[in-house]
C-alpha cells in the first residue's frame, strides 16, 4: 500500500480551507496531519464546520506549535503576505508548498508591491516559484517546490483567452472579460457588503477602477501573445453561493474554426471540457466538482469571437486546483481525489 | 395647509434606519429634519443607500450636533441602550420618542436587566412609557410621550395568539411559536452568520437556549391571560431578505369558531388581515407593507389550535410599525403614509 | 377634482399584469376598471394575488364580456399577437392603447414577421403606433393613440448607448451589450428552466442565436447612428427576482468627457439617474420602483467606453414604463403614480 | 475483483433520477445499465444534465425497449403508480426493485387508494414489500425484494420522534410536526407554484389540509407507540434548494434524559449523527450527503421536548436512502458509494 502524503493547512478557517478539508478528506494518497488557525486553537474543525462531523478529528492549532516541517505538502489559505513569511522555512525542510493567496502569483516582485502594497519577503523563492495554471503549466509544475495557485477569475479568463491568443486569432488589445462571481469569492470574512441582505436579490459591479486580478491575467497572457495586451476586466457580484460565469469577448483578426481551435487546445484535459457547439452553460454543471466548461458561441454577423466559461470558484477556482497542483507535484495521477461529480440540482 | 411633523432619526445607517427613511420619504405629514449617525457624520444619505438619491438630500450628523429637541418626533433605530441614555431630554424639551430598539419594551426594569446585560436608566420614563402595538394599546398609545416599538417576532406572536388568549380558549400553558425570519432580522451588522455564502441556500435555527423577544411576547399575552403562561418560541433563520412567518400552535380547551372569533377580533384593523379559511399565506404578500395577514389553519382530528402569521419584519415589524405609533401619537390618520402595496413579485 | 381615467388591463394573471395593478391601485389619476383573463375569468384578483387584498376588488373577466372600449385606456399584458388584433376595435372606438407585448414595437413588419412567426395583422396601425421610450419620443407619445412598450433589455441598452451613438462617440460596428436578468423577466410560465431549483444558486447564458429584443435595439441605435451598426447582445439569467443590469462596452473613436456626455443628455429626465463618476450601480438601488440608474465607467489605459445600467424589468422595463407612457399620452403628469421609492434591503 | 451490480433506472429526468445518476456514477460496486424516459428517449443523459458529462454516456431509452429484467436492481424514480404496474415481471425475473414513490409505502391497499386515488395493481407485492427506512427495518430490508423507498419529510419525522415513541417518553396523542422543504422537494415538474419569482424570497405554508406524508408517518410511528397516535404536520416551502429542516414537538409523560436517549438509539447508525447539546443544526450541514442530523434542544422550563432534524431532502430523503437500501438487499457494505463529505459553503 502506497504511503499517504502528510498534509498541513494554515489558516483553515475560511472557505478555501474548509474546501482543502473537504477534498482532501476524500483524497486516497492524502491524509491530514495539520491545520492551524491563532485565533481558533483548540477548537475541533468540525465544531466550526459540523459538515465534518465524523470526516475530520483535528482541532486547530497554533501555527507555531503545528509541525509543518513535518509535512509533506503544506497548503496555503491565508491573507496575502503570511505564505511568503513561512516559505524559506518549509522549503529547507524539504516541504512542498502550495500558496492560494497571491504571494507567489505576480512574477515581478515590483508588480505584487503596487498590487498588494507590501513588499515581497522573499523574491529568490517568487522567481523560482511556479504559476499553478495545470494546462498552461503542467511541466514546470511537476518541478516545483512552491506553487502559486491562480486566482478564481484569472484560472476562467486566461483559460478561456489562451488558444485564440496562443494562435494569434485575435486582436489581443481588445480583450473584454465581463465576469461574474458568487459571493464566496469574497471569503468567510465578517463584512456588511457580503451579508444575505445586501447580496441577496441584488447583482452589482464592484472593482471597477482595478481589480488585482487583473495584472495576474495580462501576465499569463502576455507570454502568449506576439504583441501588446490590452484587457478591460468588469467583475459582478451575483447572488449565489459558488460559481463564476466570465463571459469573454475579443475581435477576431482572421478566421479560423474557433470551436475546433478549442477542442483541439484542451483535448485530453482532465478538467477542462468544452462543450459542443450551441451549447449554453450554467454554474451548476459545475458545482462542487472541479471541471471547467467553455462553450464558443459566435455572435452571427459579428467580427467578435465570444467565449463563455464557467467553474466553481471554490474548487478549480482554488482548493481543487491547489490538490490538482499538489498531485502534479507529487507524482501522484492528476485527478486523485477530484472525481467527484458536480451536485446538480 | 397642515404643517409636516419635523422628524429626527438616531442612527439611521441599519436596516430600520433606511426603512423609515423610505416610508418617511412618502409620508404625507412629515418632513426629515436630521438623521445622525456617529460613525458616519458628513456622508450623504444617498450615498451610503443610492435607493434614497432625489428622495432625501440629507446627510448624516454628529448626534451632539443635532437639533433633536427641535423636532417634533423623535426615532431610535440604535442599538438597545441609546435611547433610554437620550429619552429624558428630548421628553422634557417637547419632543416624542419611538425607540424601535427595547428600551420601553419590558415594563419591569429587573427583567430589562436580566436579559439586555445593562441596568435600565430611566425606570420613571419606562413607567410612563407605553408599548407600541396598537391593536392591543391604540388608545395608550395616542397619549404616550414614549413608545417602545415592538420586536419583529413579538408582533407576530402576540397578534397570533392574542385572541385566543383574551377568549380563553386554548390552554396558555402550551403555547409553541415555531417562527421564521428573512435575514434582514439579523441588522446590518459585519458578522458572519448573516454572510450571503452562510445563510443562503440553508436553514437553521438559532437562539434555542432563550431569545430576548420571549419575554416580550409572555409580558403582552400575560395580561390577557386568566391563568399561568408558558410559551416555547423556537426562532429560526430562513434565506430571505425579508419576512416573518409565524407557526403558532395552542391546545384547545374549549370549542369555538376560531376564524370567527379572530375576524371579530380585527374587525376595522387597518393592518390586520383575517384571511379566509383554508388560506395558506405566504410572506410576499406582505412584502415591504405594512400589512400582517393571519391564516387560521386547525388540523382535522386535532385538539390543536394552528395559526399562521405573515408580516414584513422591517415594516409592520418595525419601521412601519413605528409610523403608524407615530400617527397616533400625533393625531393623524393611523394609515397616513402607510399604504403601499405589498411588492410581488 | 378631476375625472380619474378608466382603465382595462388584458390578460392581468403575469408579472407585468399584477404589477400595472400594483402601480395604478396607487395612481392618483386612475381608476381600474376592467381586468380580463379568459383563463380565470370569474377569480377575484387579489384571491389570486393576496397582496392584492383590500387593494384591488375586481375579479378576470372574459375578454369578450369586458368593457374595455369603454375605457379611456387599455393595456395589453398579453402574448405577443393579443394587441394587434383587438387594437383596431379599440382606437375606432376612442380608447388608447399601450402594448407590453412585441406586436407594436417593430416599425418594419417584415421584421416582425421574421422575429414572431407570424404576420402582422394590421401594418396600418403598426405605422402610426409610436415606440414608447420617453427618453427618445417624448413629444410622439403625447400624441399616439397607440404606444409599443418596449421591452426590458432594449430599455437599458438604448438609453445606455444613445448618448453615445447621438454624439458619434463611439465606433457603432463594435457595440456589446452584456446583460443579467432577474428570472421575473421570463413571466409567469410553468417552465421547467425558470424553476427555483433549477435557476436558484446559478448563472447562465441564453438566447446565444439571437434574442428578440436584438432587432428592437437596432431599430432604436440605428435612427441616431450615422452609419452602419452592429450590437452583440449576450442575456444571462441571474437569480434575483427583478432587476436588469447591463454591462455595455463600446470603442471610443473620439475623446469627450463620457461622463458629462450622459449628465448633459438626461438631465431633467425624472427617471434617468446619471450617478456620479465612481459610481458601481446595483440593481437593489432601483427595486421596485420606475428609475433606472446609469454608470460611467471607463476602464483605464483603454479604448473602450464601458456604462452600467440598472433597472427593475417589471418596472422601468415593463408596467411602470407603461403607466409612463399612459401619463404622456393622457396629458397627465409624466411622474404620476411613479414616485415610490426603491425597495431596500 | 467484485462483479459490479447492474443497475436499471426507470423515469431518470426528476430530480431524484439526476440524484440516482450522481451517486450511482460514483458507487464502487454498481454499473448503470438502463435508464429510460418515454419523453427524452434518444436524448443523451449528459445532454439534459450537463453535470454529467464524462460522467455518464448513457443514453435515455423507451422503458418497453430496454433490459430492466437483466439488471439486478431498479429503481422507480416515476410517479405513484408507474412501479406497482412493472414490479411483478421484474420481481418474478429475480430483478430487486427499489421504489422511490409511494407505491410500496402504505401497507393498508385501502389507504393507499384513499391518498392515491387508484387502486392498489399488486397487494400481494405490497404485502410483502419492505419499509426502507433502514434504521428501523434493517434486517427485513435484507431479505427484500421490493422496498419502497421513505418520503423525504416522513424520514425526518419518523427518526426525530422514534426514539421518543419507543422509549414510551412522549404523549403520542399529541405530536407536532413543523417542518419546512428545499423547493427541489416539489420535483422537476412545469408548475407555477415553484417557479423562481414565486418561490425565491418567500415563505410559505402549503398542503394544510392534509399531506399524503402523514399516514405514511403515522405507520411508522404507530408500531413503536403503545396506545393512539396523534400527529399535526405542518409543510412549509423555504427559499433553497435542497434541504430539509424539521422541528419536532412532543409533550413529556416521564422523565429522561432525551439526549442520552437519543445518542443510545442511533449509536452506530452510519448516517443518523446525534449533535450534542446545545446544538443548533443548520440544512447545509448535510448538503448533497447521505447523513441526517439531530439535536435535541428541549425549551427550559416547559414540559415539551423539541428536536431538531435535518437532511438534505434528495439523498438521504430519497435517492441517497434508496442506494442505501440497495446496498442492504445486495449484501454490500451499507455505506457504499455513500461517503461523499457534505458541501459547505
Amino acid at each position: 500500500m502506497v504511503q499517504k502524503l502528510k498534509i498541513g493547512i494554515v489558516g483553515g478557517t475560511g472557505y478555501t480551507g474548509v474546501e482543502l478539508l473537504r477534498i482532501l478528506a476524500q483524497h486516497p494518497h492524502a491524509e491530514l496531519a495539520a491545520i492551524t488557525s491563532r485565533k481558533e486553537a483548540g477548537m475541533p474543525v468540525a465544531q466550526m464546520f459540523p459538515s465534518l462531523r465524523r470526516v475530520c478529528d483535528l482541532a486547530f492549532t497554533e501555527p507555531d506549535k503545528s509541525d509543518l516541517k513535518g509535512c509533506d505538502v503544506v497548503f496555503f489559505a491565508t491573507p496575502h503576505g503570511v505564505a511568503m513569511a513561512q516559505a524559506r522555512e518549509l522549503v529547507d525542510a524539504g516541504t512542498k508548498i502550495v500558496d492560494l493567496a497571491a504571494d507567489f502569483r505576480l512574477q515581478d516582485p515590483a508588480e505584487f508591491e503596487r498590487w498588494y502594497k507590501m513588499p515581497h519577503a522573499c523574491p529568490d523563492l517568487l522567481a523560482e516559484a511556479v504559476y499553478g495554471l495545470p494546462e498552461m503549466n503542467r511541466d514546470a509544475i511537476r518541478g516545483a517546490r512552491i506553487v502559486g495557485n491562480p486566482g478564481c477569475y484569472p484560472t476562467t479568463m486566461q483559460l478561456g483567452f489562451l488558444p485564440l491568443v496562443e494562435a494569434g486569432v485575435v486582436d489581443t488589445t481588445l480583450l473584454v472579460a465581463d465576469c461574474k462571481s458568487g459571493v464566496s469569492g469574497a471569503g468567510r470574512k465578517a463584512e456588511i457588503s457580503t451579508l444575505f441582505a445586501e447580496a441577496s436579490d441584488n447583482f452589482a459591479a464592484y472593482g471597477l477602477p482595478g481589480h488585482r486580478h487583473h495584472p495576474e491575467v495580462t501576465q499569463g497572457l502576455a507570454r502568449a501573445a506576439t504583441g501588446p495586451l490590452n484587457l478591460v476586466f468588469t467583475p459582478h457580484l451575483t447572488p449565489m453561493i459558488r460559481g463564476i460565469f466570465s463571459t469573454l469577448y475579443a475581435s477576431r483578426v482572421r478566421d479560423v474554426d474557433v470551436q475546433a481551435l478549442f477542442e483541439s487546445r484542451y483535448a485530453g484535459e482532465p478538467f477542462v471540457d468544452v462543450m459542443p457547439a450551441g451549447s449554453a452553460p450554467d454554474t451548476r454543471s459545475v458545482r462542487a466538482s472541479n471541471m471547467l466548461r467553455i462553450a464558443v458561441a459566435n455572435p452571427k454577423d459579428s467580427r467578435l469571437v465570444r467565449v463563455l466559461v464557467v467553474m466553481d470558484n471554490l474548487v478549480k477556482g482554488a482548493a481543487g486546483q491547489a490538490v490538482q497542483n499538489m498531485n502534479l507535484m507529487c507524482g501522484l495521477p492528476e485527478t486523485a481525489g477530484l472525481t467527484a461529480v458536480p451536485v446538480l440540482p
